[in-house]
């Protein structure tokens, strides 16, 4: 691992690497409307949830929690997310990966789903320098 | 198990009883549009798809692959679901509920998500009765 592996260019375009965890690659959504990771199984060839097997499924079930907890980690007690959204769609990209997503009653899409709700705010160069710090390691 | 589990009205509502599994209660989305299948874990209390622990967090992703595969078992070869979509959102019901939808490019909301795109078009009796029958049972 990995085997030839490729990140889709569509998400390389919409998101900042955050780091590689044993199974996925870690992606901040560069969108400063929601706390948004996205879990990149770096196996070759996986489209939906179920394409995953044995081992990777578990580990895949692990990092979508811990990215939960990463992301709720960002906020201090009183202020921590409403609700996490974890989904797998792929419509518009088909290579595997899994949504988290921090929501707030006050975000620009609650309480629908983000996609489509809100045109994307990229990150300042000091916001996302500082969330990527707080994102990375363990 | 179950402990005080209690599904949420809103639910059930919208909703077809098609059984229990070990970990949750499967219902059918009552909407002709989509093969939606909708996994509720059998634990009172859960908002969040990280509240799972343990076992139970290994139940649910085993149940969600077993759900995938029943919903693509219901199509022949060559009419397939182009893919599935698999989401805990839960931002209008709290309760943890995962969505699984098969989706197909010439669906109703293709290629967005199916959260409010179109208006839910039940089953007729004889539809629903031979959906439940195919789902149902191993």
């Amino acid at each position: 691992m990995p085997d030839d592996f490729q990140l889709d260019e569509r998400l390389r375009a919409d998101t900042v690497e955050v780091e590689d965890w044993d199974l996925s690659r870690v992606l901040l959504m560069n969108d400063a409307n929601y706390p948004w990771l996205i879990l990149v199984p770096r196996r070759a060839g996986l489209r939906d949830f179920h394409d995953l097997v044995g081992p990777d499924l578990l580990c895949l079930t692990a990092e979508i929690v811990r990215a939960s907890n990463k992301l709720i980690a960002l906020f201090p007690e009183g202020q921590k997310p409403h609700k996490m959204n974890v989904a797998a769609l792929g419509n518009q990209v088909p290579q595997l990966h899994v949504h988290v997503i921090a929501r707030f009653t006050d975000d620009p899409a609650w309480p629908k789903p983000v996609w489509g709700a809100a045109p994307a705010r990229p990150y300042d160069t000091a916001a996302l320098a500082e969330r990527l710090k707080r994102l990375r390691g363990r």
